[in-house]
């Protein structure tokens, strides 16, 4: 564990002194607050929509976010060439598959991304369940995401982010009260934080492009946890300080423009659980 | 009058105890607003642009907000689909007219939604009376919509207001100093507010879309008279405490996280106004 | 130099006065912080992204604003003919050729909009030696643009401003540390500012953004002054009460919107430095 403890706080540093960039490819609604949490935690961030891009972006981008909301047409397009750019440049990139069963162009996207394999895949669990049923790597279960929501617990999900682990060989965060951070080795538990997170729009979409930033500087697990444990301390301590859900919003990305690697270290002993793997 | 002010208070609390999902399409601009303003006043947000999500969307939320601010190219299929799907599946749905009468894109999807006669229209002044003369229900009078802003007062719009009541049968909401509210059998003046709001971009969309969570707890004319008065209380009560235009954001989304229905109801009596029937 | 200074004062004094309608053609990532930043200088703002919008907008419009950042496949087309529209119905327009140099229809894009001469061209470093590049107006440097950001110093991109400049006839701001604001005439340095404005998405994009707004009330180089000067000092000054990076851009916008302009006149006495032109 302490392996684990000191490679979170040498994340959270190197993201800070090198300012790696992270291409995006994100939704609307929450494409600013993604940006805007990128830079706080020290990346730099650009996003793109045209299939063009995908090459020249990966080519100067340290890592690369997929997030599957809100999409337009040329999505189906530009979102795989994004995934294929990144794999062919050999930059780790993170897969956020938002709203996962809603309409046929998302589904039909996520499942063409499934050859591209993700370094990092971070979604609630009803969207891990179904993007583990369209991968046809777990047909018992089915998700259930209502909109962007999840029905299902973390703990539901465990066994399809599991599947997906296995499959691309990656790291898989399924987020919720408790994230669970797995590879096909190891399954952590991240606890704290709060719900005032859920208040706000793009909690989870920018946490993936977190996700994305730490990717850029440390290997996949250690990225993910990175990503959980940051957030659960600065929504936890946001909370405590704040009442409305804008207030929070700012004292949130405060939060993570000041992140200091000692507090979350001391954060990260208590919130970072290795589970016993099945 | 204590009716209405009783269903306003019983709107306030549902919507907070129910988490009701309300699927928008809605503008770039204001996007971001819009979904956290939504998520304030207790509901769930779900943004939409592809055609393919029309039936999805509307199947699994309990109110539809079509917003025809910035308009991309699909918009025109996606936003009628859009309308279509509520009106099959029997959810309300909230029009906002946003910049009617700029380009010929808009002006014919405007013209394209008359057959599926929105539960609740909310626009300003100006925006009403060009949907009226769209529809062909008013042509004595024309509006002019100077980008997004009105350049006619509420009470111009009355008639406008009325004739575009009639014709869907639903709820009409003209937004300015005054919000006028009305259907087919009343009409109501709401009051008080602050034109701090102003200084902000959003602040009518974003009442379009807490106007579609009401409108998923509570008849059409309830659930407009509570987002403007909810409205009225969150901008008047932040703009008293704040000076500069994000610093009142931040406040205004505040009070909308922290609504406690009796304050409303307290503010609702001196603001909701019934006025006589011309 | 006192002519400028008090050109600058009015400049503030006008758009705060007169509210000039600008119309934007602008990127996703910030385009909310676009239109809070003309709203907040006293401007009013409207964002199109359609062909057909291009002559209405310019025709209500005092000044338009066309930035390249985030790129639909509508955009070569739509930005294309919202900049003749300017130039045909004689509005000023402010030019910011967001990450040139990233992406094919990007930089046919910015080709094609050369003969449309920008009033203003607001770029950082990187930018704006590859639109000079681009425009074939000087070969011997190219601009290294990471995403969207400047791997070049302002004074590494002066003569590729003023060959911009010369082929314009306009005004072109070259955004850094220190501004450098020029046109055939003049060279200017802008000094001052808080790095603060790096670690928030849009820093620039509102930048152009309020230069438009001044151009709808000034001459250009004033506008462009103006516009820096403002930035300058509302993000120092910013800087200087808060700690987090939406605390600092809750106290910028304020600032913004809170413009005195006898505390932009003596800001600007020692902030803006005419310089010998080379």
């Amino acid at each position: 564990m302490e392996k684990v403890l000191s490679a979170v706080v040498k994340a959270v540093n190197d993201a800070k002194e090198t300012s790696p960039l992270s291409g995006s490819w994100t939704n609307f609604t929450t494409i600013n607050l993604v940006a805007n949490a990128q830079l706080a935690v020290g990346g730099r961030a650009a996003t793109c929509f045209l299939p063009d891009e995908a090459k020249p972006i990966a080519a100067i981008s340290k890592s690369i976010y997929i997030n599957a909301g809100t999409l337009k047409q040329i999505a189906r397009e530009s979102l795989t060439e994004a995934a294929k750019a990144a794999v062919e440049l050999g930059k780790p990139w993170v897969l956020d598959p938002v709203a996962a069963g809603l309409g046929a162009t998302r589904n039909a996207l996520l499942k063409d991304l499934k050859p591209y394999k993700p370094t990092i895949i971070r979604g609630n669990a009803s969207e891990v369940i179904t993007l583990a049923n369209f991968w046809e790597l777990q047909t018992a279960k089915k998700g259930n995401v209502e909109g962007v929501d999840a029905t299902d617990t973390v703990y539901e999900a465990l066994e399809s982010a599991k599947e997906l682990a296995k499959w691309t060989g990656g790291t898989v965060t399924v987020s919720g009260k408790t994230d669970l951070v797995l590879n096909n080795k190891e399954i952590y538990a991240v606890s704290g934080g709060s719900d005032m997170l859920k208040k706000i729009t793009g909690g989870g979409c920018s946490l993936g492009g977190v996700i994305a930033v730490y990717a850029a500087v440390a290997e996949p697990l250690i990225a993910a946890l990175t990503g959980s444990v940051v957030y659960k301390w600065a929504s936890e301590t946001a909370a405590n300080s704040t009442k409305g859900s804008f207030s929070f919003q700012t004292a949130f990305i405060d939060n993570l423009s000041l992140l200091d690697a000692e507090t979350i270290r001391t954060y990260a002993e208590t919130s970072i659980r290795k589970m016993v793997k099945a």
